[in-house]
């Protein structure tokens, strides 16, 4: 089984890490992969807050999104880098995600899961210091980050009009590093 | 000049972190500074979006925080630890804070200065994990934190119905380390 | 195949992490991996210096040292926290081993391996800070290190006369993630 | 009270960080701040070993550098990254003048002092990813490292055959930011 759920850290429609999450999809698909893309703006949900959550359980969306979690065994994350780290949204979703209700384990969600770890920015070093932060968290929940990662430097000159990484090398990068991810998930077998 | 905002990572009502952080105001103001207490709560602001800043600009409760970090050189946070980092809603703030407006400089809310971390849990390393990530993110936007930092584990256990620290040499180390920010704040006179 | 070399970070002839690390080792060879320990003392080398390799190649026990690492495919490691972070011994072995000879391409000795990280300390978080920065560099030279650690607080009362962890819990923590270890490894079989 | 030691990570005898050191070190006496500079290579240490120490004590060049050390409030060192971090060089001589001797507190030598940290490497980022882990360690040892930092890329490119720095911009910003480092010593006058 090699089910991967693809997505981005940020929420602006013509995202860069938006992109990039869809070109790590498209590769993903080719190398053999079940994939699920999703934005993080269909599932709208409110800051995390510990009151909240007594007082009405977890949002609808978050059920949801928790569902779509359980069901997938690779993560591929196109993370911005805002203030050199990974985005309050994003680990919002995450936190509310790694929620627990009635008798599921702890960190059911994460647990076993294996993750690939992007990202895009306009900048000289392509977002990766937010990367170093978010594979720590990621490890530190019991998700195994590979050690493979992408950053794309100078985001707005990298994708042609179609969405598409311009620069050869990068989109070779991109293919073999997902590759290699469907192919562990593959072994794995993770459930 | 010694102007301190202090405020918690957390918004649950009965949060650890923001007994802990009133308990740092409290030591600071014992110390000599002016301090200012807030809680995350009483400015909300939806998730950064880049978007929705070009569309509308900075939400008013953005704009109004803004001010008020810009009036501080020091900082208190009490950051809880969720998933091993920060929360996602310490981070949205300081995203949508970090953002410039106008002629302002970049990082000019943050630039210069310094700040002190503490974090509370239930558990037995009080929350330990969150703050390295928190340091390394702080001293990327340019804030001096300084190395001492405090840790309350088992924090449903440590505070008194008056929300202080029971344990007399937790509360020792509160104090000296806040004494000690103060007086770093006070030789540097950074504006 | 499942070869696993086990290795502390510290030197101390009564040294905790090495009682740990055989502990390691004896639950990878139950488990069912070909298991080589060693230890640093056995591979004394200067320290990295890059006119020393210039004038004279890798030492022989480095030489040696790199065709062990290579037969194996995982790696662990039991890291004392030595100032926070892994000891200089450790590091200066990896900076050492790490160093390309010939046709070889770069990071032949660590790239595909996978790790598993332990700790132990006398004091009361076990060396877990220490494994923080391990686990980021190791990543970061293309080891892929799993989720799982184990942190062996107050070590000096945790092994009994033939070195067995004493509590039940511990050895039992330590067989299952050394068990899954050895399992994703044999799926993997990576070369 | 001004008086910074400066020395590089690296002991190679055309080292760029032992140039970039020496440029800071004439950046900091230029900004009124009595300098110290070293070379690894003249205090020449075994790697740490307890049962060394428990036989010996501490090397006679540990004692002397130790001593250095406490006549000085700042640091700044320039880091080589090797394999994303700190050098094992650098990290064994912090972990034996770490060590405490007689009636000397903990961290005795660290504790209280300010850091500046730079790089320098042949690549592209400049060996900027080693100082994450540099930073945060230091940190753990209570010293307080200023945000401030430079990392020099494609460094066989950047010095002259004086070895100073070509790039104006890159020697004015080692020339402010070690002036603000020299600044914040003489206001705290730390001891």
């Amino acid at each position: 089984m090699s089910k991967i759920l693809v997505f981005a850290g940020s929420t602006r429609k013509d995202s860069f890490n938006k992109r990039l999450a869809k070109c790590a999809a498209n590769a993903a698909k080719s190398a053999g992969a079940e994939v699920t893309y999703f934005d993080l703006t269909e599932y709208p949900m409110p800051m995390y807050d510990g009151d909240l959550e007594t007082a009405e359980g977890l949002p609808e969306t978050v059920r949801k999104l928790k569902e779509i979690f359980k069901q997938h065994n690779g993560l591929i994350i196109a993370s911005p880098e805002y203030n050199s780290s990974f985005s309050g949204v994003l680990k919002n979703t995450i936190d509310w995600v790694s929620r627990q209700e009635g008798q599921e384990p702890s960190l059911a969600v994460f647990k076993n899961k294996y993750a690939l770890l992007l990202s895009a920015s306009p900048g000289a070093l392509g977002g990766l210091r937010g990367l170093v932060g978010l594979r720590s968290m990621l490890s530190n929940i019991q998700v195994t980050v590979v050690p493979d990662q992408l950053s794309i430097s100078k985001a707005h000159e990298a994708f042609n009009e179609n969405g598409e990484l311009l620069d050869a090398k990068q989109l070779q990068q991109l293919n073999t590093m997902t590759l290699n991810f469907v192919n562990v998930l593959k072994k794995l077998d993770v459930k």
